[in-house]
């Protein structure tokens, strides 16, 4: 029983630890390796674990093998994901040998999903492990030397074998979720991504401080089954990052811009939402959009619309910020 | 000083254990995750920290942020990377949720080099860990549960900031290396790979029993900066992976077969051999060959020969076994 097994435990490797705080929350430390970093979807891939492994530790289910009632797999699938960075802690800033700590906490939100917080930062030796997720701090006061991360993830099976169109909610029978704490209303993703859905982007198109710079960049990207597939024949939702680098790219260059320049650009804060399942052979079509700061050139929001090519069923919606050096 | 915390410990994590045996070897569980398994490259990153993780434990140095003597940055860098596999146990057929153990042992090469084994089985409850890599095993007598994987690095430095041509060789000052076995000379890589670089295949073209089915493919591939590039700003090792197949699936497809006989083929003997460095700009020229078994079709040999198409500079020679299903 691995999840019993965890609760008052604490294990370390090669100077990483992780222990559960309570019943609510996991505190880990971790060192920065090749396989969870560099200018590619593996550090989002990697925070896609931790949220599995969290709910894994707390909630009484082994997500990674978990079935629903019918005795069918049933997969912890990523609806909603949300990265806040600053110019202090990013990603993209993010290198090998780096001590990073995460606390992780999950939050009830009935059966069928499960919202998870992780707050990330550089480990700072001797400065005692967190102990809880502070809400205020996480939503509305940011430390700059903290990256927070949002996944709001739901349970889905496959309701045709081999297709990956029309997944249906389906949670596990052993999943406990009455014990976490509830998240104040009006943090919910539940609303943000149903205005991403209504809006097709999650930036405030109405904003004054902001003008639109590209109204409508469109290409397409056919689903790399040597890249973007999963270990169960989904598409994994981690590749719909780079997807979107590959096309924000394209525009990027079209705008005179240099790879480099690329690659130096800080992603300030990243929203995707996941509103429909690609098939294993779909071609996307990608609309982009970009703003920027009526004062602040540098400072730029793009948008990015996928939908499968041939029905126009919208796949994601993704909105980032980016703050940028490159020549305008 | 986390590898001597690490000489005497056994670490634990949502069941994964980790543990040192004696000074020589690395002995894990660990459960396939998302972020480490799929029909993508996320496997070998793995094996590639595993190599790390390893040596870290074992030689005195924290490979991942390891620098030379002139306080310059030094990368282990992966020169030749070997995976062998079986019907029953392969890359492509570890999912969600499986536990694997793994046994890691590095080998002296000297101050420059080293040679690390992994040996990679689905873990059996009861079973007591393995302690020791058995040599004769791994070379002449597999097991078929058991994934065999070699890895073979070298410490490189860049010689020129920015640039990723001319790396040089440049090993950490605490490496420690003295105290591990050493392989016997008819196993070492350095021939197999100088024969590599000579023939520009693993396979021994003169051998009877293949049939030469494709004598060149070509296509091409340009680095992608959103996909193929580390934290340190140099091709991703594991990205080779999925360039080499991508070029196999445009052969794939170009031979009528279908993306899902792709999906389910074997690839029992994975042979790469790094022999050059790309920019991040750089645009790859890739030739394949393929031969199959004159009394078994289905047992195939593909060669990949990758190029810098403006130098014709090798980069990598990779050579697959691949048992497939596929009509021919």
């Amino acid at each position: 029983m691995q999840t019993i097994e965890l609760q008052s435990s604490k294990y370390h490797f090669i100077g990483d630890t992780l222990e559960t705080v309570g019943t609510s929350s996991v505190f880990r430390q971790v060192t920065i390796r090749p396989a969870m970093s560099g200018h590619n979807s593996l550090f989002v891939g990697q925070i896609g674990d931790w949220t599995w492994d969290a709910i894994t530790a707390l909630c009484g289910t082994n997500v990674f093998n978990a079935v629903n009632t019918s005795g069918a797999p049933t997969y912890l699938a990523f609806y909603y994901f949300h990265i806040r960075s600053s110019p202090v802690i990013h990603p993209g800033c993010l290198t090998f040998g780096d001590r990073i700590e995460i606390l992780s906490t999950p939050f009830n939100f009935g059966s069928e999903s499960i919202l998870t917080l992780h707050r990330i930062k550089k480990a700072s030796p001797g400065e005692p492990p967190a102990q809880s997720i502070d809400i205020e701090e996480f939503y509305d006061f940011p430390r700059s030397d903290c990256l927070y991360v949002e996944t709001f993830n739901r349970w889905i099976a496959r309701s045709r074998e081999k297709s990956n169109r029309d997944l249906v909610k389906s949670s596990p029978v052993d999943f406990k979720y009455s014990h976490l704490c509830s998240l104040p209303e009006k943090y919910s993703p539940r609303l943000i991504c149903s205005q991403a859905r209504l809006n097709q982007t999650f930036h405030d198109i109405r904003s004054p401080e902001h003008v639109c710079v590209i109204d409508d960049f469109q290409t397409e990207y056919r689903i790399d089954i040597t890249r973007d597939v999963n270990a169960v024949g989904l598409v994994y939702f981690a590749a719909y990052f780079s997807i979107i680098d590959g096309a924000l790219l394209k525009l990027w260059q079209q705008l005179g811009r240099s790879a480099q320049s690329f690659l130096k650009r800080i992603v300030l804060d990243r929203k995707l939402c996941y509103l429909g399942n690609a098939e294993l052979d779909s071609l996307l079509s990608i609309t982009l959009k970009s703003w920027r700061k009526r004062d602040d050139p540098h400072n730029e929001i793009y948008n990015a619309v996928i939908q499968d090519s041939e029905t126009a069923r919208v796949i994601a919606v993704a909105t980032m910020q980016i703050a940028s050096e490159a020549p305008l």
